[in-house]
């Protein structure tokens, strides 16, 4: 049997606890899996005394995670801080700097600085694993790295953020706002720090963006993703959307068309009975379309304890077993810079907005419609909440500019009140 | 960049035609993504003159296999003959033992020989690589064995015969009873050359014993599959499942219980809005559970050209990137035998018989049932056909064992015409 596989875990949050149970409880079957003991060295947190209910007496600390991940007794750097730069960036290179694997659950930083980075690991000859990055415990980053690696990807889409579909599930669920239920899910802990992060789709686009690098092999671009997120989205919008067959998801899709790379993170209208539209709570489910494979789902647990530390255990087992490839899967310096292409492929969408009282208004926005080239598919007007009529259209096929411009042309009138919802309709 | 990997390719059917396709067509890609060149140096298939579509005279012809497992150009042997024994495993025997790594979808000779095939590679050094064995393009068995390798895996189950689910998915959407259906998959060339190995559940149950190998760690056990395959199941079965909201799938679930390990492959109703119920035609599905990540569920095609194919060249690009492991996920003479526990795990059954029109007949059944301890939920009785009325009955949670026994009973008497169909329904 070889050496022991030494870790330094920096981040003792949910999931490096989560980490440190695996690699205690499941030591025998790690050794039997990956021919070698997997132990860990040392730890770092931001508080030392904190009761993490796992006993660390066992682990040497360090106050400073570049400090660990310099250590000569760690062979793999697991990062599990967070936070797109700052002192997870500086411990991910001084750790590769150091000649060290490193794992991480880091999305945001592999978003921002993934290219540089994958660029400092080549140089130094030391993987990045990031498999905890992306749908938490569904192990999507193997699959379309390695599983598929024959496929030209031709479409990644995907549910990737629990706390944005546990909001929309329990908005029709128990018919609350999504201010109650955005209060709710601040209190059971699923939002991040940073609340935008989730519900703002930064966070899911993160992900988009570190799967399409992977499918089409473009330089990773983030700046590229047309974010949208859920705050805008009513308990109307859930309604109509169910009555019309629908549910609303926050979708993520990313897509090489004859312009460019698309990607996209907005809520979306799906089929209630399609797989993406029946997922509930934190799961997550991503779809990947290739020449030769079709159409591949998988889904899981998108966060919490167990399902993450189970994908930062399967890189370190890959690395115990020696697996070992550049950061992408392809080389950091054959990446391609992404055209971007947004908008440019058509799709039904659900629009509401409200109107003023007042004749003519509703002939008026379909005229604008019209001019915009929208065509009209269904509308629906219904009862008046003061002085103010909600309106539905279902449009027929047409590109997000179009819709765009007619949204513009309506803002400048004084027949719509308030910011028109406009949501794409995705054929799944 | 490394030296082009060369294969030697034995089979050129459909899968073996689609290798060749993705080898010539993305060829720019598996470099990109591998580093190296991916090349074909030679094949061999019954029949030379035959025209599969696609141009092969750039390679060398062997007439025998063997000869081609062993030549000097060829780094990796990839079998797609079939075939349980004969020249599928001389010929990968050859190979291993002449220093050559292997591909292979051959679920029917890993199931019977692979304990022995993987001692012989890990003694040469080499590896054997089977993803497109088990559920066609879906890359299960990397993510069972890689991404989930910090799992203690719980359950595996599956719909893992595209074949049997097209004819059972046709029957409920036709209303044409099974043997007219088994005739339509015969003419669509859907049926192996032996149609048991189909309908039979016994390819299925080939795929389900290596599953439960990389899962539970132990040898493979292939006779310790409960098999049952879907010949018996009417168009009544599927309507009356249909009509309390179920489907009729063919199942495999492979589970480690306190007495042992369960597998077992036969058709069950599952919940028609499951996803497993869900399923249609060719579509197959895995489910795995771990004690960390949870579920994971993997849905793609489960035949066919280009998902197979694309699951064989997932493992060359494996072995192109030198990514090498145990045959099994750890090494052959680590893995334990299963202490066989056959239908320990008790669930609800669903039984159909037909009963002679004779007073008391209903009578008769029903206390059989109860001293054999199984508990009726439901029964129906229902017109006559002849001198036979058929009944339908959904027992409470019960064993397998304690429903046998029910059933031999039964079949002492002179009540019960025919042998009755007993379905377990499965919660998923």
């Amino acid at each position: 049997m070889s050496h022991p596989l030494r870790l330094g875990i920096a981040g003792l949050g949910t999931v490096g606890v989560g980490v440190i149970k695996i690699v205690r409880q499941q030591a025998a079957l790690l050794t039997a899996r990956t021919g070698r003991e997997v132990t860990i060295s040392a730890i770092s947190a931001r508080s030392r005394g904190k009761d993490r209910g796992v006993n660390l007496s066992g682990y040497d600390w360090e106050d400073d995670p570049v400090a660990l991940a310099q250590r000569g007794d760690v062979d793999v750097y697991v990062e599990l801080m967070g936070g797109s730069d700052g002192p997870a960036k500086a411990s991910i290179e001084a750790a590769l700097k150091a000649g060290k694997d490193v794992v991480t659950a880091n999305k945001a930083l592999l978003a921002h600085h993934g290219q540089e980075l994958a660029e400092l690991a080549e140089a130094q000859g030391r993987v990045i694993r990031y498999e905890a990055a992306v749908a938490g415990g569904i192990p999507i980053i193997k699959a379309l790295t390695e599983g598929l690696a024959a496929n030209e990807i031709t479409r990644v889409m995907g549910v990737m953020n629990g706390t944005c579909n546990y909001i929309l599930t329990r908005m029709e669920a128990t018919g609350q706002g999504y201010n109650a239920l955005f209060e709710e899910a601040n209190k059971l802990g699923y939002l991040e720090a940073d609340p935008n992060l989730d519900v703002g789709g930064i966070d899911a686009g993160h992900k988009l963006s570190i799967l399409s690098t992977l499918a089409f092999g473009t330089k990773i671009d983030f700046d590229g993703v047309e974010l949208e997120g859920i705050q805008r989205i009513s308990l109307e919008d859930i309604r109509q959307a169910a009555d019309m067959g629908y549910r609303i998801k926050l979708l993520g899709v990313a897509q090489m068309t004859g312009r460019g790379l698309e990607q996209r993170m907005s809520p979306c209208l799906v089929p209630a009975d399609s797989p993406l539209g029946q997922l509930e709570g934190g799961t997550n489910m991503v779809v990947v379309e290739g020449d030769s494979v079709g159409q591949v789902v998988l889904r899981g647990a998108g966060a919490g304890e167990g399902p993450t530390a189970s994908a930062v255990m399967g890189d370190v087992c890959d690395i115990a077993r020696g697996i070992r490839y550049p950061v992408f899967g392809q080389t950091a310096d054959s990446l391609k810079p992404a055209p971007r292409a947004q908008s440019t492929l058509p799709a039904p969408y659900y629009l509401r907005m409200g109107l003023r009282d007042k004749p003519g208004a509703l002939a008026k926005v379909a005229s604008i419609l019209g001019e915009a080239g929208v065509s009209i598919n269904r509308m629906r007007q219904y009862g008046h909440v003061d002085d103010s009529a909600p309106v539905l259209i279902v449009t027929h096929k047409t590109t997000r500019a179009d819709i765009d411009a007619a949204l513009s042309a309506m803002e400048t009138t004084d027949v719509v009140t308030g910011a028109p919802v406009a949501l794409r309709i995705e054929s799944v």
